[in-house]
């Protein structure tokens, strides 16, 4: 059997999940790859420190230049994170003409298309499973399983700390900061959580996604982009009684050649599939225009599962002999639709003053501004507020802004406590 | 660009999707191929009928020596079903160094072996993602992206007709007679709904997942199959009761290096992400030790989504540029675990006569055998009979079958009316 040797740079909690599986795993790997791999060398800033893991010392090193140096390594694994130096490093891997595989959404999602069009002029493999919804074939299902498919609208779960932080605020009716101190005990939020409550890392993975699935380099400037800090478990509750849940979706859906590409939370209908994504779970859907509807589901983070995406690029590198075939790489470019021009049903939370004719003049609002109402409720009283909650029929986002300047500015309305997407899968 | 020549083996449901796949999504079709695909014949046994498709009528071929004498044609798509002459067509392409595509799960099920040591003696390939659960990619998956793991158990809803039935006789409290008949109706059932209600077409998709999963080639004699035929609302609704639903699932575990294969109604419970696949859909969940719990999603049959796994397998072929690379392909052959040996849960419901004394008698029965309850409850009386409803702890299937005929001699004892599986999937 051929022997190849790869190199890691990084050995965080992805590194470690890379290792054991090799250790775990190594026969499996064998037969799959056809090769005796050897992990050769392994980037760490700190080669003294203990790991708890069986790495032979002598694979540790701290210099670059030695990995660079050696001609016998051919796959690079960064799993470094963050633009610098990991960009820097995969440039010169792929000059030097070793193979890479990533599991950095960041990078990828902000440099790919320079990565890729580079690691295509030097006739090696680039791929970044991991880098989406870790152990979940997402990549790999959109590039090699729905070929055959011109795809219309993938819509993911793919952050799991929100993810976890929602279905706690559900099922157990607790608040948002209750739920993400729990979160960051058990380890699934960071202690600074912004990346994950405030959705850049939703949004990453969407720009990745939408290369994929629409052949489209986006600008993560032309993504909406909304976090979860805003919802309660009022909301939640609310939306329960509408028959919904209410999850954060990475969404990008083709309309009429256009691209809308958006990451907010969404109330979706108790009864789709996403809507039982649970706890720290990912899932993505996507639909295609021969497929249907699909759904892939697992674990979206943690050592193992995005170390055996890790492990499966690998693998694929080495099933081609390490040959890269000239498979064409068409890229469309689709326009993106402005975030003000999107149509969708909305949910509206207000408290307005007690008083005769609120209602009428809401209404009025709405309608002047092409709004149309599909449900109210009128929930209970406080200090003399009451609180009433809309949904919306489809309505232009532009719509929704306009009204609800208007509404803030009427003395019977003390104040908008929520305005958030509704789903529906109807089209 | 260059061009290549395909034909296809039959013209029914799947092969007309195939088409329509072509005629629609062409230009994603070349893109991701790298080549123009051209049908270039179409095996048929009436080349006169009318099919309400605008194929070219000099393409349609009664006579599939036409198609072996085309050296042109690189890639046959076999989509006639059964074994013969199915069977033959597939082995003279791969003598004629054809790939070959097909969705046919009774044949791959059962000659698979012989026609893949075939296709590698012949350096061709041999690809059938469409032949189990239609559009999902879940051959694909296994085989591309979970190549990392040791896969511990395969547990699928693969039968989209008996899912169908089971949501219907569930969500609207039908019989199975009637849920039959508007399955029939609206085209999910056929005429004879042997294979699908009995369980054979399960049974065939389970023996393909087997051998992708375990690297073990299983006589289908060595699936435990059992059909839903025997399930009733009234089950269905004790299973509520619990916490359960029934679902008609086909599993595939390692134990201990030994296979357990099985297909039958099983009571799993309502949070699993298996109890929310309603309807016709499909679902493959996947437990590997490096990914963790991993399920996918869609519809497993139809014409377009089945006929996008076809054309997914022919643009896999042209994207290797029809070379075969040497991925070795170890077989593990695995023992496969006796039926009677394996360990479950049981739902077990009988009427008995209403008499003192009873429960005891049944419980001793049940302990002697070593068969430990978790819960019983008594339903409503009918005719002087009650209705019991136990459910076990892990008993071993031996134990269960000689506790129910010791039972059902009992002259207290009526009848035992249902005995079903419950799977709580925490091993």
């Amino acid at each position: 059997m051929e022997k190849v040797k790869i190199a890691v740079l990084g050995l965080g909690n992805v590194g470690k999940g890379v290792w054991e599986i090799f250790e775990n795993n190594m026969t499996e790997i064998k037969n799959r790859s056809g090769y005796e791999i050897e992990i050769g060398k392994i980037l760490v800033r700190d080669t003294s420190k203990n790991r708890g893991l069986h790495i032979p010392n002598n694979i540790l090193t701290s210099d670059i230049e030695e990995i660079f140096a050696d001609d016998d390594i051919k796959i690079i694994v960064e799993l470094m994170g963050g633009i610098n130096p990991a960009k820097d490093y995969i440039m010169r891997a792929i000059e030097s003409k070793k193979h890479v595989v990533t599991a950095n959404k960041e990078l990828v999602a902000t440099n790919g298309k320079e990565i890729i069009s580079k690691a295509r002029q030097n006739g090696v493999l680039f791929l970044y499973e991991a880098s989406v919804a870790g152990g979940i074939p997402v990549i790999r299902g959109i590039e090699e399983s729905l070929t055959a498919n011109k795809i219309k609208e993938v819509v993911g779960i793919i952050n799991g700390t929100t993810n976890y932080i929602l279905t706690k605020m559900a099922h157990e009716n607790l608040d948002f900061a209750t739920a993400l101190k729990e979160a960051q005990e058990k380890g699934y939020a960071e202690a600074d959580p912004t990346a994950d409550v405030d959705a850049f890392d939703a949004m990453y993975k969407l720009a990745i996604l939408t290369y994929l699935s629409f052949k489209t380099n986006v600008s993560i400037d032309n993504i909406y982009r909304e976090g979860i800090t805003n919802i309660t478990s009022y909301d939640i509750q609310n939306a329960k009684e509408f028959g919904y849940t209410i999850k954060l979706l990475a969404i990008a859906k083709e309309m009429d050649g256009k691209l809308e590409l958006r990451v907010h939370p969404t109330m979706i209908p108790s009864t789709h599939p996403l809507s039982n994504v649970n706890d720290s779970f990912n899932a993505v859907f996507i639909k295609g225009n021969a497929v249907g509807d699909l759904m892939l589901y697992g674990r979206g983070a943690g050592s193992l599962p995005t170390g055996s995406a890790v492990v499966a690029d690998i693998i694929s590198i080495l099933r081609t002999n390490m040959t890269v075939t000239g498979s064409s790489n068409v890229i469309l470019d689709m326009p993106i639709l402005p975030a003000e021009n999107s149509i969708s049903q909305y949910y509206i939370r207000m408290n307005v003053h007690d008083q005769s004719g609120v209602l009428a003049q809401i209404a009025t609002i709405f309608g002047a501004n092409d709004v149309s109402l599909s449900s109210i409720i009128q929930k209970g009283k406080n200090d003399n507020l009451v609180s009433l909650v809309f949904i919306t029929h489809k309505a232009l986002d532009g719509d929704i802004k306009k009204s609800i300047k208007l509404l803030e500015q009427l003395s019977t309305v003390d104040s908008i406590k929520n305005v958030i997407r509704v789903e529906n899968f109807d089209e």
